[in-house]
């Protein structure tokens, strides 16, 4: 199974020779196995179930600036489709030019987690969704009311609810529009060549990449970033061997889960972050305050394994975090066409 | 050529008979031949070329929010893929939630526009990109220097630029930003019904369309909207026969070019709108004062003609201008992946 590989990589060529797979790329192969899991292809269960007419509605919907006080700004503004599911911001600036208290993560995969947000004080997409639709931040409506009055005003979004929830005698809910986007996210996967990999498929991943997975598996990160979402599935202290802020230069400091819970145990605890396509979604940690992969690499190492990371391993590392970008789903960079109307007049 | 048209339009099933074509309708197509103009496939010039470097260095640039002072609006933003390339507001909201001056009409297609903006203060769209970039509302940035320091921290741009303007030593500029948006823009066409119709295709439009376009035609409406973006083409003062703001209900009234040339006649004075894609770009008129397109054909009539349309006239010609719906261009609905990096850190 030797072969030479030619890669175009940032203007360089690169020569990799890709040697057979031996009892090393083996054993590691089966390491990643036990401690990860290949995507599935729809994140819908008995509860939030992705069918299409819930998926089309739901799509519209994550596009849709008419549904927020000012109608400028919709889900696809923090999770923008350009920059995979994210903004590149620290902190996302919602409406009014409000700074968002946190990083927004991608909406890609994010079914996939435990928990949602940072906090985990949304226990799942639809949660998230239901709350940012009337967030001072994110959204500025004031009641559900507001927002369902702006969805009446746009002729084309009836008949979508009824299809998408039938049965029921008045279907524009701020429920079910949280139901809908809910669906539509559930959907929005990206299978990777990690994914690949996990098959069985040693060679779609670099040699580099594998070698940064073992480092990645042996250094300890996948104590918490494992599992689906390679994280996303626990809790876990940010700076377990010293206060994260010396190490990411952070200008506040959140404490975390602890303003949730109230439970001193939760200070600076979050959701552990899942890192699929973590290559694409710059800065990084809960407040965008690291902007380079490399650099985040290097502080998950000092403040939460008590170890320096070396360079070539960064580099290793980083390798095997580029194998978890996934292909961007149609339904997600294609953006919808709305229904037609102009936006109810905003309060000036 | 008689047939039976099943169409499936807002939920309800109609049944059209399109008859046969008679003198009629061939006198109707030679008088819309020789009023109107189907698209060209591409609206690129030697001085401004639509080579496929430039036009992928653009489609990124359009897309990319990291160029403005806060790193959050892009072109994209009053442009949106999901709103026919408008974003529904009566006026647009860049930066710091500044509201700009005026609404902000489609990208598509308007690189036919004789010239740009509702005043007719841009030449081209090379032009409105290279004011937008560095302007108050839309982005905020003091000059050039802040915008090509924004690009050399996003590494994936240098090699694109080189690409795009071979030869140029320092391509990074606030000049070829503007071509490679512009070059991009000058490919986004959208062929429509009307436009197969303009070829010979009589049963391209509805019976109802067809109708609507003779009136459109004969109530005088095509002495401004003609030519190949159905307007576009020239300069009118806005109340012609009565002043604008009593049909369009303008809280504040604009003056228009006059503000511009300072010349009284132009007191106004705006450049006569493209209506292609009008029935997706709702509100309508230089400040959005106007929420419905059937509104709009009757404050049309009103005000520039000093004709009461009809309500039966009114559902015509609206069907006409349906028939102006193009297909978005792929390169268009579907977003780029931009290059990878962290927006700089914002001025908070």
């Amino acid at each position: 199974m030797a072969g030479v590989r030619l890669t175009i990589a940032g203007g360089a060529i690169m020569l990799a020779m890709s040697s057979a797979v031996g009892a090393d790329d083996a054993a590691v192969l089966r390491q990643a196995q036990d401690t990860f899991r290949a995507l599935p292809k729809d994140m819908g269960t008995s509860e939030f179930p992705t069918t299409e007419e819930r998926v089309h509605l739901g799509r519209l919907l994550f596009f849709d600036p008419r549904l927020t006080i000012d109608a400028n700004v919709s889900c696809a503004t923090c999770h923008q489709p350009a920059l995979y599911g994210s903004d590149a911001l620290p902190k996302s600036i919602g409406v009014r030019q409000r700074v968002l208290d946190r990083n927004a993560p991608t909406v890609l995969n994010t079914a996939l987690n435990f928990v949602n947000n940072w906090r985990g004080d949304r226990a799942n997409v639809e949660h998230q969704a239901a709350v940012a639709l009337t967030a001072a931040g994110s959204s500025g409506q004031p009641d559900e009311g507001a927002v369902v009055d702006r969805l009446q005003r746009i002729a084309g979004y009836s008949p979508l609810f009824k299809a998408a929830f039938p049965g029921e005698l008045n279907p524009v809910t701020l429920n079910n529009v949280a139901e809908a986007i809910g669906a539509y996210e559930r959907t929005l996967v990206t299978p990777s060549p990690f994914d690949a990999y996990l098959a069985g498929n040693v060679n779609a991943l670099l040699p580099s990449a594998r070698a940064g997975l073992e480092k990645f598996i042996n250094t300890g990160c996948a104590a918490c970033h494992n599992g689906v979402g390679v994280g996303g599935g626990a809790f876990q202290k940010f700076g377990v061997v010293e206060n994260y802020s010396a190490a990411t230069g952070s200008q506040t400091i959140d404490r975390g889960r602890v303003d949730v819970t109230k439970d001193p145990s939760d200070l600076y605890v979050f959701r552990i972050a899942s890192l699929r396509n973590v290559a694409r979604t710059a800065p990084y940690f809960h407040d965008g305050a690291v902007p380079t992969l490399p650099e985040a690499v290097r502080v998950m190492g000092r403040v939460q394994l008590g170890v320096k990371i070396e360079d070539a391993d960064v580099r290793d590392i980083v390798a095997f975090l580029e194998s978890l970008t996934g292909e961007l789903p149609a339904q997600f960079s294609n953006a919808p066409t709305l229904p037609p109307g102009a936006a109810a007049s905003a309060t000036r």
